[in-house]
């Protein structure tokens, strides 16, 4: 089988669909822009993208499904969001029930698929500029926190901004805060640098989600807007019915990461 | 009185409340961001919110209103969308119906208000960059055309941009480009440079709304998206009420336009 890291989009979304393969798509189809899935019933939609639009860091919107219609017109029109992605958790009044690997007895015809950027963008993009990203480099997870920081306020959508982490070398911090202000699709420009306190997290050797990962002796933590945060968000809403990717199984996009840089 | 120019968003905005004062806005509060407003019943918000976040460049989003609360929270906390604005258009089933200069007996519990980046925003950022605007020298409201380039459809919203015409010396092209890009939330970079042919305009002295401006030797048309196109599309789904700000007298937030710039 070809490497997945060289695979078209198109391809891996088409073992996707036939359950040839079911793990985690960190990369897969290098270069192209993975992304977040939450979708919810139409009675929700409005008030969940007018959440989006106003927290535009943490909620970057890529595309937005008609409701009834599973197909990201923008980012893949070819694609089934029912079928195409991994894996998909299915919450039913904001408790997990299950985990599955299409989603085609759950679609409902007044369904609304979101599609959020993703860090893996920004990630890259650090990356080619001689940035290490320490979670990759220790085979982690992202250590993400709550903050202290309030979300604008939609309909029942409200809550604090979930941020994740990542220890930058001083000399770099600059050009870190450049790098990833060229993509304000996939949460732009950090939200913080230096002090975890004054965003309201008292212990950073305890992630609220995902793991721990080493700062070292010259570093500073920098912060950035998290796409988990519209999921925790969703989640206090305690919608009837809310489908989300599982986590570290995006859905992948006919997109190039660079198309989403601006300048 | 105190030029206009001086004053704070937040005293013009009273004067048009008290309705000492029924005039375009033009140069009005200088350095903070004017907005175009659409207001619509729920019933079609999702749609026309989903239509602007599918055509970012002619409809760059700046604020929406919760349902019924006539407060734009984000750009202006304490202003109140039915007054503060010099005059307003009423639309009933996409007709003009009346002009006047508050909204307060047509708004109802159902109506959501979306405020739209405008052009004043980028221009000012070419004029402090040492490039001149036409229509402004020429005391003119600015070229618009409608174009051959669909805008993404959403519900029942669909339809061809429309774009405003700057004419730029060509030596001043590159930097155009470059200072207007900063400025996505306000319809950013250009989409055309140099062949109006090439996206359906045919007569370049004849534009479709606006004034004829004058093309010097050495210039080239550079089209950018324009705030036109979202009324111009809302009007043909023939909405049973719309209400827009009359045109040129704008919204003014408590926002500064370099708020706006990326980088």
């Amino acid at each position: 089988m070809q490497e997945l890291s060289n695979m078209k989009p198109s391809e891996i979304r088409m073992l996707f669909r036939q359950n040839q393969l079911t793990c985690p798509t960190a990369g897969m189809a290098n270069g192209y822009t993975q992304a977040n899935l939450v979708v919810l019933k139409k009675d929700l939609a409005f008030e969940f993208l007018l959440f989006c639009q106003r927290n535009p860091k943490p909620c970057p919107v890529l595309d937005v499904t008609e409701p009834g219609l599973p197909i990201p017109k923008l980012v893949a029109p070819e694609a089934d969001l029912r079928t195409d992605l991994p894996k998909y958790r299915i919450y039913k009044h904001g408790q997990l029930a299950e985990e599955v690997t299409d989603i085609l007895n759950y679609w409902e015809d007044d369904m609304v698929a979101f599609l959020l950027g993703c860090s893996f963008t920004f990630e890259q993009a650090l990356v080619n500029n001689g940035i290490s990203v320490r979670h990759i480099e220790e085979g982690r997870n992202v250590a993400m926190y709550k903050t202290n920081i309030p979300c604008v306020k939609a309909g029942p959508f409200e809550g604090p901004m979930v941020v994740s982490m990542r220890p930058i070398p001083e000399k770099d911090v600059v050009r870190a805060v450049q790098v990833t202000s060229r993509f304000p699709a996939v949460h732009g420009a950090p939200i913080h640098i230096g002090n975890p306190e004054s965003i309201g997290i008292k212990d950073i050797e305890k992630p609220d989600f995902g793991d721990r990962v080493t700062i070292r002796a010259g570093e500073i933590p920098v912060f950035w807007a998290c796409g988990v945060t519209p999921q925790a968000i969703a989640m206090h809403v305690k919608p009837e019915l809310m489908i989300t990717h599982a986590p570290g199984h995006m859905f992948i996009t006919d997109l190039r990461d660079e198309q989403f840089g601006v300048l």
